[in-house]
């Protein structure tokens, strides 16, 4: 146990530095490391197929509601950017330049995309003319450039990955339905696929993206009690089509403007699953997603038979699940610690006396909890386990995000309370931006959304004490 | 047919003027358009569908010889750049320079990556310390940026969109025998897959890549008589390990520099589809990849039951292929033409009397061969004849490449030849640089390959007499 003592030793505990914990998961556990290159990180292979995984997950959906794919340019000229005023003003301080090609210098400057509303319109007006055209639902996988002062892997970077989907439509009703619909595959993804709960809800307007007129969003609470943007979903009306002169011809021979969306998910959510489901012994992962769903570790491999027979096993469950065997020489017990680290749902144990018994032992990395399961059914024990896995952390996420949200009913509750008692915050809100801005600076919180389950915590304002529009969450955020 | 043929007028015939065929296949087909970004393309559906398909093969059989992805920066510090001599030379005048962040001007610029040996090699430096770490057998699919004066979409645009390998090995040997699995890798996928003959052999001195010791290639012979450079493997020996001070404890427990390959394809790989397999009426695509393998044209749609059945023919084989159904009420002509244009290899048609009869028409995209098949035994002919036509496909691609390669054994050969008859010329060279580069002066071409299967067409230099080394093919190139 020694080893094992020794691997555990190197993340420093949660309770202790939470944000040293979360580097120490990213790094031991292989997902990403620095690179020379400020604030950009190198995505390892974990990584890698962790983000694959997600990326399949979600692309199978966006297909199957009808979205396609498309590969727009990395550039945008200035002169582009600069089209809708909101959005520039939102995206023009925090981007890259480039304004050299070779050794001559560019007559105009171009940055790279922080995001591609304005390439997808450019385009958009190409080839939208009728109504037949309509809707356009597009979607690009890529990385995008955001020139930030600080800087943690995964969660804020100055590149990061993802997916961002642009569409079209006839009418407004279309556009925020299409709007809704995107919000709920996420809220949908993340409770499926990776175990999270989410509040989703609708953004205020200081909080909205540039150039849009409602942002949806959903949000998830991390261990710490801070909240984590984990997916957004724009309605744009028609201000950029305006802004682009993009038109077609109605059903009735009528020139109108489109109504336009976006939605993206990015490489953050990979912070949101480390923080969400991780641990003192490193990551846990959600078995849709895992890129190793099972590790087989034989036991005591000196005795004949065992190799072959954890072997034989391994050919099996790779017919079914992702699966990897451990024949290194490296101790069952660091074998079991490097796999913890590593988040994997299951671990497989087989030695001699497992074989005479037609077993073999399966632990959960999520509860640690053994079963000794029969060799014959061995991958329907595998399939209720994940499944088992899967459910018991999202509980496990559900239950704490319920015990760490509560409400303040006045200013000097939620003042007291926010600095001393992490979590979502429910109160009452007037609507107006004075108010929002004033409990960030005297409690240091947000507005993280006004949650379309909507509760009635009291009828007036928690700050001015005006009457009340909204129900909102507030917190910190990541 | 008036629609048809006004569809089908829209592209320039390839004998009139095959550049201008081969943008309009591209626009028609809705495979590409331009942008606002000089030298950018957009990539659209269609051409984004048939790009993951290409990538998704390659990707499977990557991994199936055990290479991992990974993600790294888009950016290269200039420092890091300049590290390997050879490799700065070559690409330093073709990179795009951010000089900004915001408002704020870089101490040191970053380029957008030509290519990523650098930061891999940077990588390498940190994950590297024992052979017990090696080989590492990591790929990247990106899109990377260089600075082209002239662009044409997918043969050479500022960005584009690649996969690049890189790995780093014990030995030399297995280096070399790394490059040489990965060009075979490239070869058999476009066989296989894009029906598409290549050449494969070792580039010159003067041809190989920027910091290379050796570069392999594979060499695909257009339409026109014009080469195509269709993927690369490259060996480095240990020259970046050593500029970046790459070491490893060998199993004698002695520092050793490890020795490195890189090999690439790219959306490059599109331009070699439409110009090996397209014709007067667009593209014809590989089933392998096409996007839609068949699509279903119901045919008297008024008439009752039609639509039905090919809803229900629609649904069967989207089980096994890559169906589409056009229900719009388009004339049968103008989608005959459409889809052709597009390349679809096969058309199904089926009206109220096939439906009597039990069958439907099968239309094959590069012969237009019909058959009229039976609908009991549908997928089966449908599998058929996906494959008759990759067969048909390479055979005919084959056979034209060999009618235009040929050999020519004297320098006024070679110039008449080469300004004459295009295609692949065969011609011994005694390996001085200085006959190369004649050649490229008074006959315009340049080396492709040194062929791994050599012939000898006679025993001296084409160009200067002296004793020969290699038959090379030699040729004008894209």
């Amino acid at each position: 146990m020694a080893e094992q003592n020794k691997l555990v030793k190197e993340i420093t505990s949660m309770d202790e530095d939470f944000a040293k914990w979360y580097t120490d998961v990213v790094i031991k556990a292989e997902l990403a490391s620095y690179s020379s290159v400020r604030g950009c990180m190198v995505v390892r292979p974990y990584g890698t197929a962790l983000w694959e995984n997600i990326r399949n997950e979600l692309d199978s959906r966006f297909k199957a509601t009808g979205h396609e794919n498309v590969m727009m340019p990395m550039f945008i000229p200035e002169g582009l950017l600069q089209k809708e005023k909101d959005h520039v003003e939102g995206f023009a301080p925090e981007v890259a330049w480039v304004t050299h090609g070779g050794e001559e210098e560019l007559q105009e400057r171009l940055c790279v995309r922080p995001t591609s509303e304005t390439l997808f319109c450019d385009h958009y007006k190409d080839i939208i003319q009728s109504y037949k055209d309509l809707p356009k639902l597009y979607n690009q996988w890529c990385s995008v450039v955001r020139w930030e002062k600080t800087t943690r892997p995964f969660l804020r970077t100055m590149e990061f990955f993802w997916q961002e989907g642009h569409t079209m439509h006839e009418t407004a009703e279309q556009a925020v339905e299409e709007t809704e619909r995107m919000l709920n595959i996420y809220a949908d993804f993340c409770t499926d696929c990776l175990a999270i709960p989410v509040v989703k809800g609708q953004k205020t307007d200081k909080e909205k993206f540039a150039g849009a007129e409602k942002t949806y969003t959903i949000e998830a609470l991390m261990h710490d009690g801070k909240a984590l943007q984990s997916g957004t979903s724009h309605y744009f009306g028609d201000g950029f089509a305006r802004a682009f002169d993009i038109t077609y011809t109605d059903r009735n021979n009528t020139l109108q403007y489109p109504h336009q969306t976006s939605w993206g998910m990015s490489s953050r959510i990979i912070g949101a699953i480390i923080m969400t489901h991780g641990d003192n012994s490193g990551l846990v992962l959600p078995p849709a997603v895992a890129p190793v769903q099972l590790v087989i570790v034989p036991i005591a491999t000196h005795k004949p038979g065992v190799t072959e027979k954890a072997t034989e096993l391994y050919e099996r469950l790779a017919k079914s699940f992702r699966v990897k065997i451990d024949l290194t020489d490296n101790s069952a017990g660091w074998k079991f610690a490097e796999y913890e680290m590593k988040g994997v749902p299951l671990r497989l144990e087989i030695g001699p006396k497992d074989i005479e018994n037609n077993q073999c032992v399966l632990v959960r990395r999520d509860s640690r909890e053994k079963s000794f399961v029969s060799l014959d059914s061995l991958e329907e024990s595998v399939s209720a386990l994940l499944k088992d896995v899967h459910d018991a952390l999202y509980e496990k996420a559900l239950a704490r995000r319920e015990e760490m949200t509560y409400s303040v009913a006045s200013l000097d509750e939620m003042v007291e309370n926010a600095a001393s008692r992490p979590g979502f915050i429910k109160a009452m809100w007037c609507g107006e931006l004075e108010c929002e801005e004033k409990l960030k600076e005297v409690a240091g919180v947000t507005s993280r959304c006004i949650p379309f389950e909507q509760e009635k915590i009291s009828d007036t304002c928690v700050c001015c004490g005006k009457p009340a529009k909204h129900m909102l969450y507030w917190g910190k955020a990541y």
